[in-house]
């Protein structure tokens, strides 16, 4: 049994009506759903924590008995104070698995597990991606086809400033000229972390099944280890 | 249940007193054995396969049901058939896992998988050997202590002319003054490869376990993966 | 002043009107050109060697003296004889660059060094290819816009199957809907190998003055360096 | 013509006679020596900066025009402003090259740009350390045997908490039973960080004319590259 706990600013759905339609109980509502039903249901303990909570939902307890944490952010990324910051990063080297997505490149723990700007370019036009496969072998593409589709999506392009990844997993293709590293493995300390492209507030990315399937694979594959001390200071 | 396939090159055994005496029935089986017994022996469907068998116990067949393969080799790498390194080559590309034992670092399957002449420095005068663990995070070093201490062995020295691992797992320290880097993951197609380098023929060290539950480890970690599909050529 | 060896299997040329038409002297002679003229044109000692010279035109000695070898193939890859891949992968391992161009991702040499397939999708339909930068600070960028675009190409499409680039320069976005890693860095031994994508005999690529630059920079990226020793055996 | 800047803590050297013995002027003008003298002299303009003086020596003006900076530091990290770190970073990702001293894996700003906590095992007993290189035909060993040997060291151990260098040059042994990865490269946005571990401050190790070797050719391996252009934000 994995213990997921799902971050979400939560803003955008309690402030826009356009993502609230699509979004009714917040993104992080729609993100555990991803986990709490199909086949693997039984597999995962979910929790939720939004920005608004006190220590925004992530005290010590939360990350303590968090597995894999997934997170959201977009329009609030200063709000969230560098004291939390401080603990999930923490958790994060000392083996939780962590789920960067979309917009979140620009949060603060992504950022400082990097150490570099993570910007990138970007055009909100509705256009068409396709998520392909580069690395078929990876357990993150487990089941999946060789690219997945995505009708309507704001794009991201490169360069994308962020460290070149242990493991390039998706490489987007846009409509209208781009391309991006949407599937980015990395290893921190002795946590993984997963950047994953898809997931604007305004289309219903996560209710699209093979999004899905990938989101259960990365959860599986940042799931920590036993692994061998972690043992610093002044030696005999 | 992994069916784990353990090739040997099986001559020093039948042909040395010494070594016969540590290894009676060949190092395939004290291999085996590190599968067969213990608390996760029912996980395990294992065989063996020698140089002196047709087709070198790897046939087509033996291949096709493998999930691990482990090689160790050292005196008659050249009576390998080049039709049966394509072979495993192929299935490693498709997936099949392959744990590179020791000596085995000049095995024709691992310079081909490689690209690059394997080579080191080494010296045998049984010598401490300390296996440290440099990255504690990774699910290799599952249940181990800082290092692993074999009492003697024979040294391997940088340089080691291989690519740069994927992942660095163990860096070795010998008493006569030299390093190796000792645990090394990589990946080539959609196979998981581990190049491990404790084993030698005179000395039991697959009696030693820690260096059992490393091989356990890398098995586990070799295990392939559905993945996505490996589809190439013409494309409408 | 840096010695060049281009290498053109320089079969299409004499064998089908149109390719001859784009590259009346050979794609080794339009290639040569880049490195013979301009503003970087005497810092280059420029040689051929085509496949049907005796030994492929890459002799001991032609090779001895060589820093960076560029290799263009693609009818006839399996007329270049082992001894001679043997020879060149030698080189390669001691240091010497190797630029893999276009179709030479099949090439025996190429293979060799990488140790997988090097198979991809592909397309022959001119469509309009954008090679995007998505590692601006990397020297094989120097002078380049964010990207280069190309008004006819083959599509080349993912997964291509290498191992994980060390550095990935180039990505490509294709007209059609795929995506490619154009521009790979790998070290292999001493000497450095980078893949760059475009090149097909039936567009006048090599004129392009962009992909002029990144040849350009590329062979200064993989010029040889002293480095320390590679020794090897038994130490005492 | 490079332009350096060696940042230097520059307190044990003023409060501890021991230090004072060994670096007179400051461990900074001894490192300033390595890249004044010799052949290579008139390849470098040397500056220097202290954290005593105002914004610790680290005006804008100063880092705009340095190609590489390199850092020591040990009991003073915390006295460092977040804000000089975040200009140092800045620069970094724009280009300018790092290189991190000895105690400096505590410094903020490796810190900063690794993402982890950088720690470390270490034992101050005066013993032997090799620093065996693992990399032979990379720039930073050219010129260099096959390792070097410092009589008198302080001893650092694994597990150091860094990301997987982007390639590993020197790997430590140390008299007492310890490894560790002495030498790593590393790319941040378009910046070069070399970590070189030897450089303690009762020791004189940067006397020795193999580590002077080493920064030097640290120091062109570091130095920017014009590149391609960095360019983020909305994307018409």
């Amino acid at each position: 049994m994995r213990t997921i706990t799902i971050w979400n600013e939560f803003r955008h759905e309690r402030e826009d009506d356009e993502v609230a339609a699509i979004y009714p109980d917040g993104i992080h509502e729609a993100l555990a759903e991803c986990f709490r039903t199909g086949a693997t249901g039984d597999q995962y303990e979910v929790q939720t924590a939004t920005l608004d909570e006190p220590e925004h939902g992530l005290t010590a307890d939360v990350l303590d008995e968090t597995d894999v944490l997934l997170w959201w952010g977009h329009e609030a990324h200063d709000e969230v104070a560098d004291e939390i910051v401080d603990r999930v990063q923490e958790r994060v080297l000392e083996g939780m698995g962590l789920l960067v997505l979309h917009s979140a490149h620009y949060s603060k723990i992504f950022k400082r597990l990097m150490g570099t700007t993570c910007s990138l370019q970007w055009r909100e036009d509705g256009e068409t991606e396709r998520l392909w496969v580069v690395d078929p072998g990876h357990p993150i593409t487990d089941g999946l086809g060789e690219c997945i589709e995505l009708p309507e999506t704001e794009m991201y392009g490169e360069p994308f400033d962020v460290p070149e990844p242990d493991q390039l997993v998706f490489t987007s293709w846009f409509e209208g000229g781009e391309v991006f590293r949407s599937g980015c493995c990395y290893r921190r300390g002795s946590g993984r972390i997963f950047y994953f492209r898809p997931g604007h507030e305004t289309y219903p990315i996560y209710e699209n099944e093979e999004i899905q399937q990938v989101l259960q694979n990365a959860v599986e594959w940042a799931t920590p280890h036993e692994g061998a001390p972690r043992s610093f200071g002044e030696r005999a």
